[in-house]
């Protein structure tokens, strides 16, 4: 029996990079020491990405029937084949409510194995939202599946790099949306979830910067609606009184100056594109997403189904590799 | 008759950095081959900077009147002294309405000068904005300052570097009042006279991308109120129609992928922090801020007060050799 958790990989949207980076992850050495991956995906597709993008497909494949009596001996990288989509019926790069329907079954499918305990973690490669919406599934991301799926209380996505490590209040909604979405206890939620991510990845008491919402955090209520004074400074003074060390809130454009980020263990963003956009300027290789709060462990790449190059053998795997083994620290 | 440009310097509010940053400006030999640097401010505030800072003052000092009558024989670095504060009103760090008036009066007559053509551009030091309010002077920074007193039609900041340039449809406003500020014609304006500088400092027609205003740039209306098709595509295809290089709306956290940064000469930005954010996590210490669309040339250190370092001698000046330096360069 082999002491190297298992892990689900979802192979992502088929007509996009996910299948290609998968194939990647599965013919490394180096991983296959460090964890036992698992693609939750589709054989079928798998070997018509592998001819096309001239890549190795030697793994073993095991039915969904077999997973069920032989989880517990899976020991080395496979693929669990959940023919959720027939092969001719993608074209690469074509996204469409198939493709979507099919992405979502492997999210769908390694959730289940992950509350069943068969998988340690979740891994997943990318969605493509729109896809998904034709097929009339309306989650707007990874996050919020994993969030339903799991009847999770509260949590949130975190982007965690070496360089820049961002969480956040509000993710897939509309700029104008955000406002009337900030509240004293969700700031306070997400600033807990973030603590204790960050106490167990650093070993020690995290330093946490909470951003602004407005331009210079307000200056004092010169621009806004006073949200710093109203609701996010009171998040903060509640989590002080916790012990925690917390720095805010900081006007958005100077919290990420390189010398603050050496200082800070992560920033708490109030919106999508406040934490998005230095992570991806900053780290845009190397950053993983995953969700905290939840009862299973779930990290994903930071990029999405990049259809112009699907396919093609172009993509670049460092960022699903990312995912795997931040998932492994996590678990420890 | 020296051919250098006199270029106006404003000093700042007298309680911050600005005085400090100047008295390097002053001092400096490179800067005055290229130029004449006039210091709008106080000579007995420059007096007790530059003892407190241990730094050199030897400047020749001009009053208000001898400068209306010889502004144009001066051809070496001068201080204007305007004597707009008493010295002993001033403590180190500590703004008031008395230093945002003093700061608020050098940039008045610096435009005065500026648009009566004694200088040549006008480069600015640090106002502080609260400083300013409780002097009951309601500019939220330099931008609207010279905007509203050069009457001009339409103008938009920019902040500028080797690195990164953005400029802003929306600036010092509040998160939740940017939609509403957001009109294809604002736009279509921005895109205007970002294409006008850049073509002048570049020499040739720039690539620009266009920001949308949502995560993902709304992914075709998935989210937020489809302000991107309403708003942004329709000023976009007005400016392709005039002939420029545009691209977008892209998604704000992809726009600033290092490979998009070397292929693109300027972003326009839907708000404040979309551009802040990248320039100053990517280029905090050379990026320089200046107003598009004014009738005189206006450049600006990219830094604030900095009022916890005041008159000690630890201010970093090169911000506002960049501001110099990037006058001059319009000016060509």
């Amino acid at each position: 029996m082999s002491s190297r958790p298992r892990i689900a990989v979802t192979m992502g949207d088929p007509a996009g990079v996910g299948p290609e980076v998968c194939l990647h992850l599965l013919a490394d050495k180096a991983i296959a020491k460090e964890c036992t991956p698992v693609v939750f995906g589709d054989e079928a597709i798998l070997k018509r990405v592998a001819a096309a993008a001239k890549l190795p497909f030697e793994t073993p494949v095991v039915s969904t029937v077999q997973w069920k009596s032989d989880w517990a001996a899976i020991d080395q990288p496979s693929v669990l084949d959940l023919q959720a989509v027939s092969a001719e019926a993608v074209q690469p790069g074509k996204v469409s409510a198939i493709t979507g329907r099919a992405g979502f079954t492997y999210v769908d499918r390694a959730i289940d194995a992950a509350l069943a305990g068969e998988v340690a973690a979740v891994s997943t490669a990318p969605l493509n939202k729109e896809a998904m919406h034709s097929a009339g599934i309306n989650f707007p991301g990874h996050t919020e599946i994993f969030a339903a799926r799991t009847n999770a209380a509260r949590s949130c996505m975190m982007q965690y790099s070496e360089e820049i490590t961002c969480t956040f209040v509000t993710v897939h909604v509309g700029y104008r949306d955000v406002p009337a979405l900030l509240t004293k206890e969700r700031i306070l939620d997400v600033i807990e979830l973030t603590n204790d991510a960050l106490a167990g990845l650093r070993g020690k008491q995290p330093k946490i910067v909470v951003c602004g919402l407005n331009p210079h955090a307000g200056e004092h209520g010169l621009f806004g609606d006073r949200e710093e004074e109203r609701i996010i400074i009171p998040a903060i003074e509640a989590a002080r009184s916790q012990g925690f060390s917390i720095e805010g809130p900081l006007p958005p454009d100077t919290a990420f100056l390189p010398w603050k980020r050496k200082a800070t263990d992560a920033f708490v963003c109030m919106y999508h594109d406040q934490g998005h956009i230095p992570v991806k300027a900053l780290a845009f290789d190397t950053a993983v997403n995953t969700t905290l709060g939840l009862p299973i462990i779930r990290t994903s790449v930071d990029h999405g189904t990049a259809c112009d190059i699907a396919w093609q053998g172009k993509a670049n795997p460092s960022s699903i590799f990312s995912a795997v083994r931040l998932a492994l620290r996590l678990l420890k």
